[in-house]
């Protein structure tokens, strides 16, 4: 993002911002609180693409009644250890949280909850969740499907999203890991990085509307597709694939929502599926008492230890050795607790059009 | 494999071989059908590097007692939904599926069972124990450490094993669909080949032992590791190596069992740690109910449409469009079941050895 100049903003001003814009939507006060932190959360661990850069995006869902602004969540079927969530087409940064709390609170109860959820929207990070299952010395899982972008090895259309999994295990001393990917080899937003700075990609990143690899960003906006995690068939292109189709069947075939192709965009200017097999897009949550299993303490303990023994893995020249799972999103946070949110322009001027359009106030540092 | 000349044997007869010779150490009989089902079934889905190519493996351990003919599995902790098993030392094949068992036990009573296993070895393919639970309509999940193989990111050395993921969801009248992954980018016999083959790999499987790509295969076993899924940082190198600890985790920190480095060798020629930090290797396996999320033959109408809808994703040129994951493992089974297992020269003669030492009567093909 050095590309282009930036604002930056405390925190604390953006998540309150957010707040004030979902609850002129009518989102109550509470939900509109979970909403506004997922997003907080996101900015703060350096997620850019997911934080308040997406609030214009739910800005137009809502002032345009694609979203449910005060959902009523139903438990459409439920075990002691299962349930089944349809999220009555809510924000996603409400329905999500609130069905992860239905995963934690009976991981309480029985050892472990597990949730799928249909008729949701966009969720913000995966790794929201399992952050919020530490708080509680839960393990907690997280997965999304997302509006088709990546091809299935051998295919030669968009028929996945980047399908997320997060997952979380807490440290005694050392801070938690925090695994949260998507399972394509590479993020949109990185080809989207390469267009505005017309630069070629890595082949095995996206492949032409043909189906051929290329080092052309902008074959991915003309009908291209990104690749799945493991690029090609030699690099293991199938397990990328595999393991997006399994988060696709939790999230979506388990609780009656749009899989594959056939979920619904995220954004206006995304094209509509043709054919809906369920409804909205779909969630699946999971939480673990590891006191079930084990102490709780002994178990932080040997996280401590796998820590700080992978950290002593002698590294590759050129390198600083392997990184834990989490770090880099540790490191933002800390940096941006301290010295605030940046944000590029675009990012800015879409939140100054919200502020005119809502009457919400929102002005840059220069002006504060 | 089509580099050496094979002999071919009815699965039943190698079954029935590798089940006396299970029996031959003292192991159950009930057991010892347990472990050979569990190879009958790698060498019948055409995997082969896990069937009766390993019987010589698991022989040498038995024979030298590392390995216990007659555990007594424990539940050491346990809840509703999940519990923590000791394999006391058993044969993986016979404390995976009695594991296995458990959480599918749970599943049925709970909505969903989940159980990590320390104290046990080696399990076959993953792939085996979520098939178990098809037949129960449960969706089956099975994950295991295994002996280290693989660097993490920006690693120089061996710290991970392969660590397979497995998972399966059940078709109406669609074939199911099976996801059994190593979460490494290539498969250690890959390289095997290779060497015998004299031949180069590609760039992204393997680095040498000073952490430098290479594409000679030769450097693997002259200090070398496996890269994980992703291979490099670009194409998401970082991510093959989370999904690899998650597993390492889930089976062996949640457990008590060894893990990372620290996995216990499963063949004799293998470097045995300095350090243990555990029990044995360890296992996780999962299983939820089908029916505590929704219609169980609903779900099966949505995968075969899945599938349908898969099949007939535009094909990449040169190809014939993706395929299911569990298509190539379903095809190797319906050849062999008619055919016979393949079984190359080197296998034949570990398992003519076998019945040289034990007095069970072994002959090829030719002979009977």
């Amino acid at each position: 993002m050095t590309d282009i100049a930036h604002h930056t903003f405390p925190s604390a001003y953006l998540r309150e911002f957010s707040r004030q814009v979902f609850m002129h939507f009518g989102v109550p006060e509470a939900d509109a609180r979970l909403a506004s932190d997922v997003l907080a959360v996101s900015d703060l661990r350096g997620i850019d693409s997911h934080g308040v850069a997406r609030l214009h995006t739910y800005f137009d869902m809502l002032s345009l009644g694609r979203i449910n602004p005060q959902p009523n969540l139903r438990v459409v079927r439920q075990t002691p250890s299962t349930a089944t969530v349809d999220g009555d087409n809510g924000l996603g940064l409400v329905v999500g949280p609130k069905a992860n709390e239905i995963a934690m609170e009976k991981a309480e109860r029985v050892g472990s909850g597990w949730v799928s959820v249909c008729n949701t929207n966009h969720f913000g990070i995966a790794g929201y969740y399992p952050l919020k299952a530490l708080e509680r010395n839960l393990i907690g899982w997280a997965m999304t499907n997302t509006t088709k972008l990546v091809a299935p090895l051998w295919g030669a259309e968009r028929m996945l999203g980047t399908n997320p999994i997060a997952i979380a295990f807490p440290g005694l001393e050392e801070p938690p890991i925090v695994i949260d990917l998507a399972t394509s080899a590479a993020a949109y937003g990185k080809i989207e990085i390469a267009i505005r700075q017309q630069k070629e990609i890595p082949l095995g990143w996206i492949i032409d509307q043909r189906g051929e690899t290329t080092t052309q960003p902008t074959d991915m906006v003309n009908g291209g597709a990104l690749l799945p995690l493991g690029s090609d068939r030699e690099h293991g292109g199938h397990k990328g694939y595999a393991l997006s189709a399994m988060v696709d069947i939790l999230c979506c075939v388990l609780s009656g929502a749009n899989w594959g192709p056939f979920a619904p965009p995220f954004a206006l200017r995304q094209h509509v599926p043709e054919r809906s097999v369920g409804k909205g897009i779909g969630h699946f949550f999971g939480a673990m008492q590891i006191e079930g299993f084990l102490d709780t303490n002994e178990f932080k303990r040997q996280i401590d230890d796998w820590i700080r023994t992978f950290r002593q893995t002698k590294p590759v020249p050129g390198t600083r050795g392997p990184l834990i799972p989490g770090d880099p999103e540790r490191e933002a946070e800390t940096h941006r607790r301290q010295h605030g949110i940046p944000l590029i322009q675009p990012v800015v001027n879409d939140l100054l059009d919200i502020s005119r359009q809502t009457g919400i106030p929102f002005t840059t540092t220069d002006d504060r």
